[in-house]
């Protein structure tokens, strides 16, 4: 296979200015270190844990940064869609649709993106066993559209808590014949556990990213911050921008070693 | 508090003829019970497990159906909604909007079925803690909305299995102070079991639904259908019409013993 | 069936005076009931979340107490064995010997406990479904011993949490033909939830008593003790002995409701 | 630290030839590698899923194979204690004792088991989160024995599934600093699931050792046959003998990729 790829950004879009910062550094980072980079970053969060959280640019505003950064630094761009009518609009700005994992069942949202013609990144849902993905990937299948990403991203385990099953990659991969991302970052979430807001054990990120590459995967998914401990949106688990370099390396040794 | 109430339809509107067959005989069954009913239905199902799965007869055929019974037998309506802008157009036909469990998060959805000033019966999500459902009666509160009930419907136990923690109910009512909806049927779900299509334990519906009356429960939630196996969605859950009578004396019997 | 029967007592015998304060409590309650009892107390806790934790008087002081109540009260007595060699002694002092949770797998134990003859109350292990306690059961059968009950405490449900499955009741009922225990007090154990001990939600323990009631059950399992936060052990889960007769009223109430 | 060590062998004693082929085949491996071995086999299953399953050799017979194998082969053996009065007689035979998982909460065992003075392997519970492994050390380092390993085997996740936190790796390592093995062919057990015995993954276990290798163990422990369908115990999880050493070497690449 090929080496890992990488979607990389914040996980809301704070400002344009921070997802500049964000883009320049993560591409400067992947170029050194020759990694496909993607950038991702949401334009709302329609599922905030608090309805009082802050929610993003909204949609024309956030659309038009992406744009902007795709078109300045010449990189791929991905973007989360919460309802079917955001599809078409978002397929005119980003490279990737990526449906939330808590929407991974829901017909029309999948049918709408796969309908864009777009690459479609499914995240597994929380619920969800690893073969129940199968439908998610047929459900946008039958569209026509066979550029079809899944993305392991933790399983509700007990309450306020997630836990990676690493056999879910493999089996993921055999079922459904897409390449397997993972998402290093939302998988040590504590969903809902501050009360108003979803915790999470961000020191535990390397450790997880390590284990999936040691088992094999097409690409990662992080969520990076120069300052995460400011950020509006998952401080509690994206990574320092400033440790990102030393795991990708990490990363890369791990699968060389594999692929031996 | 008052005795319970009951919120009891097909899962789907598979036929107008259907739904008034069912209508009508939960209705003759609450009069002689003396129990306040509410007819349900979905009018879509937005999140089958299969994309090949039958969906319903679409919005407005389906929400004039629900609005013909509401008419006809005099008794209020509840339906699902899934898209914030099916709100404003369901809450035209029926009584309570129903915010799906997987939807549970979903603010703008939240938001949309609060601002149409109807009741709304919130499902818990299959991966929230009893506690992390005030987040979402607080998102519909923000619309001055204050008619919300809260429903237990079962939560993610390992794969493909549902478990219900009864202490959930006293939990979910303290913490918010909104009536409690036990949802019998989709609890026994076993999601994604049979590969392409939800399994379920019907043998267990009775038992469960016992449990919550001795708990202590504002309503119960029950799909019925009269032949349950030949259902078009949810046939492994539904309870059989001719089995409900009996399950509700039962039911009226504990809630009595519990409160003398 | 024949209406439920009580397991009650402290956790640990703490003092020959307390349990019998506690025996003679129970018992005045149960006659005044008509319910039949059966009096609990552990001579050992073998397997306290920290080393440093009360164990009890030890098997010889502790069975001698126990044979003392069973005597001067009048009632069966039980209590738990952890290991093959002690079940023999504690055969010659109590009725019914207990296999703890933990231990329900231990094949030489349910041998040896089988071969005394007496009556033995096997705990579903907290990492076992429902189905597996036909295993335990069959390894004490093959002993020649029938006399043998069921009991259900809640499952991992995560970490640090246990959750019960009503469904396992008429499940274990079925596939075993023993009469089962709900046991209403360790079912809300958070084990090792308080880092040296494990913590509870006691406020919980009648609402799933009362749960079990509904579903039917042969037995209740109850830690009591005169004042529970002062306990030597289990202090987070017991019920306070004042609150039993109201406890087993509102439990008769509901087993008479449901078998109308 | 130091390079990872390796515990294997088969799961029971089948017969004292098996043994010795093991042995034989493994150290070759490990010393072509460079990996110290300790042979593993274990003299009685005292806990197999169904009392009719076979037990191994008994004690005095089993103990005898191991201590040959130790002194013919060179290398350190281990074996696991199921009751306190096992302690001291094993002690006599090998150099490690093994605490089973279901056996981690058992006070005695640890007691017994840490006053022999031998180096101790402590299974983490699948009822255990990682945390709570300390209280189980704690247990043992009162006896004065400093020697633990702590070992990771998988945690109960629904019914019948086990599920591996990697995170619980550098968490115990942390918590206790003891040496971490990672138990890779149990962690792959579906206890029960074949309802007289216990069914498995066996396809995982690479990945799953992979995966730990990257997060970082001192130890692995993998049950090996050379026949895994026709072993008489954990048929469903044991690896191939003739795939252990191109695993290991996979896993010394990817420890030194980690380590760079």
């Amino acid at each position: 296979g090929l080496p890992f790829a990488l979607i990389a950004g914040p996980c809301v879009i704070e400002s344009e200015s921070l997802c500049r910062e964000i883009a320049q550094s993560v591409k400067a980072t992947c170029e050194a270190l020759g990694i496909a980079y993607v950038f991702k970053a949401s334009f709302d969060k329609a599922n905030r844990t608090s309805g009082a959280a802050f929610r993003g640019q909204g949609p024309v505003k956030g659309l038009e940064i992406l744009a902007g950064i795709r078109q300045d630094f010449g990189m791929p761009v991905l973007t989360d869609v919460h309802e079917p009518d955001h599809c078409k609009l978002a397929a005119e700005y980003v490279d990737i649709l990526q449906i939330p994992a808590f929407l991974s069942r829901q017909t029309d949202l999948l049918v709408a993106a796969g309908e864009t013609g777009k690459a479609i990144n499914v995240k597994k849902g929380q619920f969800m066993a690893p073969l129940d993905i199968v439908n998610a990937v047929k459900k946008i299948e039958a569209t026509g559209n066979e550029r079809i990403l899944v993305c392991e991203r933790g399983v509700s385990f007990g309450y306020n808590t997630l836990i990676v099953d690493f056999r879910s990659l493999p089996q993921m991969a055999t079922a459904t014949n897409c390449p397997v991302v993972f998402d290093a970052t939302h998988s040590v979430q504590q969903p809902g556990g501050l009360g108003t807001a979803s915790g999470g054990t961000r020191e535990f990120v390397p450790h997880l990213a390590r284990a999936a590459a040691a088992v094999g995967v097409d690409a990662f998914f992080l969520e990076v911050h120069p300052e995460p401990e400011k950020a509006l949106s998952d401080a509690a688990t994206m990574l320092p921008l400033a440790s990102l370099a030393g795991l990708l390396e990490t990363l890369q040794a791990i699968e060389r070693a594999v692929k031996q």
